[in-house]
């Protein structure tokens, strides 16, 4: 039986990225689709609370089931898991590719890894992919194979319990890619700026613009290999207890009411 | 000196969470708040992207210093860093205290914690506190040594680099609050469902409804803590690698392309 394949994004269902992800996995299961309206980059692990959720099927993709959702990349899944595909359990879900990098610290803003780590925490096997490319209409050609191996790979091994891959890819230079690489994250961060301006009636309002900051020197990181044009993968708990600081707390803090 | 502090939250500046956290803090040094305009419960670690953020001053808190945002959590500490602040850095950013838990997996839709990671990966030490109480007008009363104690230490002895500390509080029982425990985050999920219902043009709509499932059975976490009228504390990492996981892959998965 053809495994079942559950597609999502944050960059909204009409982008190219999800195109790319439905064409490819369409080789290797049957896919159903479940994705936001509109762009939701940035979300972060963001949730709907308070309103209700809208959910329409599309046409988008031909013969593919497809649903709009207007809310967050992790309703999208949860919606998937509970509502659309009922007791029908996908053998993976795959999220992306996003049009932009989630390499190192940007995996906690990304709302295409939250949709992958909302899968792994009910259970499923699951991977965001990204590309390092923020061109208004990027080349998706070169990443192809490596993203039909990473799903043909999860779907014949699973992938270790607890986590989701993290999957970015270089964008496309004049020589191939030259493999892929396992990594922790890079110990990088972005660096913000705001620009004040002032609108039409004279009130205040601020861009946020950001650099991106890589202190990390050793080899074994994302940035690393993704700067040396190999594939990244990065599997990301999400259980997020610093177990080393536990005794370091323990042995400093004084944990009575004086 | 008096040290300088920095509050927030996701529940929106006028709640009764922050002006509690900010009469506390006041005790204890100099207070700088910057919050969302807003209520921003389960945005995650959602940042504002291709929207400039308003940032206006408020005297809500009277003497204290006060700004608005239209962001979102972390949108709030990253305007404070590099805007408000300028060349001042907090000695400690708090946030909350948030109406309704962040213990276990609730952590990855905070935006209370959120606020709390994204000034700790600006290095700075950084507290969220959370009362699982979800009445209208809960009741913190109970609550006001603890987090008066665990800032002071904060201050005293630092948060271990590269963790913000996720604090939960039972809510108020008629016995008082039995002392702190440092936990590991709890193996927990929540199960959605989703409702359908029928807007008045007959188009669907669907309600999000959650059931907390605890499927851990040890001692150590967060949520024994607080079911046994503990105060729970988890210092959550922003490194998401599952470094065990890499091994598993190594051995299992081949990364060559066919």
């Amino acid at each position: 039986m053809k495994p079942l394949i559950l597609v999502s994004n944050d960059d909204g269902i009409t982008s190219k990225g999800i195109r790319t992800l439905v064409e490819i996995m369409k080789e290797l299961g049957e896919v159903v689709v479940v994705a936001p309206d509109s762009p939701q980059s940035g979300m972060g692990h963001a949730i709907t609370i308070g309103y209700p959720l809208r959910l329409d099927e599309s046409d988008i993709f031909g013969e593919v089931k497809a649903y709009q959702c207007s809310g967050t990349p992790a309703d999208c899944v949860k919606l998937a898991k509970h509502y659309v595909l009922r007791n029908r359990v996908p053998d993976l879900v795959v999220s992306g590719i996003n049009h932009g990098s989630n390499s190192s610290i940007s995996v906690l803003y990304s709302g295409t890894m939250s949709a992958a780590i909302e899968a792994a925490l009910e259970g499923l096997p699951a991977i965001g992919f990204s590309l390092c490319d923020y061109q208004s209409n990027p080349e998706f050609s070169h990443v192809r194979d490596y993203v039909k191996h990473i799903a043909q790979e999860a779907l014949r091994h699973g992938i270790p319990r607890g986590t989701a891959l993290n999957v970015n890819f270089p964008e496309k230079k004049s020589e191939p890619i030259k493999g892929i690489r396992l990594c922790r994250q890079a110990n990088a961060r972005w660096q913000e700026s705001f620009e004040e301006r002032k609108d039409p009636n004279g009130r205040s309002y601020y861009w946020m613009n950001g650099i991106f900051i890589n202190e990390d020197k050793s080899e074994n990181n994302d940035e690393w290999a993704l700067d040396h044009n190999y594939v990244s993968i990065v599997p990301c708990a999400y259980d997020l207890t610093a177990h080393h600081a536990l005794s370091i707390l323990s042995s400093d803090w004084n944990l009575q009411l004086p």
